[in-house]
């Protein structure tokens, strides 16, 4: 079963390598088998070519602890199972520091929603968190990094707004699945570029209205969606 | 001839694809045969990758009816409807998200004539439209796009200002043919990449003098035109 | 004689296409053979793909009337002849329409000498000319062109300063040849395009001192060079 | 002794060039043997295309004075040895003009730690140099380029800030080799263009908390580090 999920997840870490959003080391995609309880991610610092599933590491959803032994699972592993435990929803998580939204992560501000290309995936701003105090950083770092993105989401259905800056560090996305999550954080980078690229042209920019949110959304996402052939 | 017109309306968005225009499948290339009555346009939601004239789906040009029952239209088909009926010398219209295109629209501003390789192809500003309002975005949200389009063009030939940006959306642009519109749609990005990079260095740039404007526009364009071979 | 010319300068305009700096067919390259009296330039309005020396236009250096009948010669050579006759050390012209010098050309703003790159091969800032007036428009606008240039250059070694920005329009580059014009094009490219950024993360940046921008101009430049091998 | 070091200065310069920073035969890459008092550098204005390990040039460390004949060493030689000199530790060195970390440079700004990517490679800013003075840019220029350097590193460990900005010139950057001074280049133009795009977003980003600047360099490197595999 997990050779299976070790699979997917080796495919979706390739895919965001090709994608053009990692640079060096920097980035990992897990995957979730909730049945089984598990949870499987990319090895820590191992490079992306020459990547197999050989190089994907199984940890146990509720201690996390490493079903593998051959090889450390990245060191945001908690990060990962973090959210895995809070949204059931989520089936595949993706860090990266692609540059346009690792940007807007280091200047701490939320994407807002400026146009219908943002709102086609994320219903609303993409949130940034708060920045984490020194004792949260001292101890469990990384599992507190899941916790300040928790926060963010607080209220919102995780899948409506598939992504969030961590403050001073960078962006996570998720999806139903790893390829949906790594399509996520493609679309994330997107709009983050056109998004800079419209402060550049209006310095304060404003989002489009209620209506227009939720008319291209619901186009794309939900029970009464049109878009795309059935 | 509507197979002639979907292998022409097909190569178009091929060629749109091509031009690194197009993100994910946001984008789309209609064309029109006037004599049949008849818009061809892209399905909804069809990857590139593998696209072929079965792809088009061809509609009634004052219904907007279906001809095909295979595959589903572009969800914007109605603003293209909107078009082609108002501007009769308009033979293919494309729209994209492409990312210097969008940042303007994003910013609800015109893109101003502020150089000669804007006035070798547009006679004037590229307009950006209004906002539509809740009741537009509620009730024929599509056809209300093309209708605003229309609104900015009032008074203008469209071929002489072959695009125009949609607030919150992004742009839409035209021809005498598919081809034709691809190529400007392809222009305008960079038009519009030049003058956000201009205000970038001078932020509130001057447009360029109406003889200046005049003098290339007609370089290229109308019976006095002396570029190109005869 | 003038075939090993047209050569040149066909190479030379293929050099141009492949550095990226040409889009559409905005861009061209000339080449003069002053013992001969004659200029050879780019036919107007035509692709780079597949073009080869026949695509290359002679026309007389003194009166500007083409020895070639084939084709146009492009609709710059007026200007291109302006700064053959004016300048008698330049063997080469390059007009491009490339981004980031036609951004600063469109800010109506020299590129101000911020930093060695810029001195290694520019020897002060890249003037920008006034703009024409709309009686230099409507008649010789080609020619007026080339006088608004070779005014920005009164006093200097255009080998000092081996290219200038036309307000509103955009970048003409020249060299000792045809091959020189395109690199020194290519470079002012790459230095309007740090000097854009470098007014992103300072927006009133202050040149570099006369004495660094002496010393690295002249480490590569005239009798005293030493860079490079000899 | 001299070739191995020749083959890896090679090789490193030749991976530079792979990276797209150097443009032109802006950037060079040497190495040092420390046991044979040696230094290998590219030589002066050589191309990358066809380089090879005949195109490095040895020169003694201790007096500068090239071992080799056949070609110059690079111009910036002197201040590669004045690295060298000083810093022990350090055991390659590169110098390029790579776009964003020149624009900060040309700004004359130290590239702040913005974020989490800054701090797993950097232990604070990237520093920025003050300008050289008239005379200590006509008597040893180069030399004296070594010397700011090292003002800015005072009481630093030089491998936990691998690089520093020359103002008004470019980056050098270093590390334990030739390969990990070009990654350590390559690193520093991401994080300069990270850092370059958050000023677009938000005009004075804070850096982040010291806690969180140790997190990340401590992660990577020391004793205690948890990244990668052991």
């Amino acid at each position: 079963m997990s050779d299976t999920l070790k699979e997917a997840v080796c495919t979706a870490n390739l895919k965001l390598a090709a994608s053009g959003l990692v640079i060096d080391t920097w980035g990992n995609v897990s995957g979730v088998d909730r049945a089984a309880g598990v949870m499987v991610i990319k090895a820590s610092g191992v490079p992306y070519e020459g990547m197999t599933a050989e190089h994907m590491v199984a940890v146990r959803l509720d201690t996390g602890k490493p079903l593998d032994t051959h090889l450390k699972p990245s060191s945001d592993t908690p990060t990962h199972l973090a959210l895995y435990r809070a949204l059931p929803q989520v089936g595949g998580v993706v860090h990266t520091h692609s540059v346009y939204a690792t940007a807007w992560a280091q200047a701490r501000r939320a994407i807002p929603a400026l146009g219908t290309t943002h709102a086609d995936y994320f219903h609303g701003p993409i949130p940034c968190t708060r920045e984490l105090t020194a004792a949260e950083i001292r101890t469990d770092y990384e599992a507190n990094t899941g916790a300040v993105i928790l926060e963010v989401l607080a209220g919102r259905d995780a899948l409506e707004v598939p992504a969030a800056l961590v403050a001073g560090h960078g962006p996570f996305a998720w999806g139903g699945s790893p390829d949906e999550a790594v399509h996520n954080a493609i679309l994330l980078e997107h709009l983050a570029r056109m998004a800079a690229l419209t402060t550049l042209i209006a310095p304060k920019p404003r989002p489009i209205t209620r209506e227009l949110l939720d008319k291209h959304f619901f186009r794309k996402h939900g029970p009464g969606h049109t878009y795309g052939q059935d």
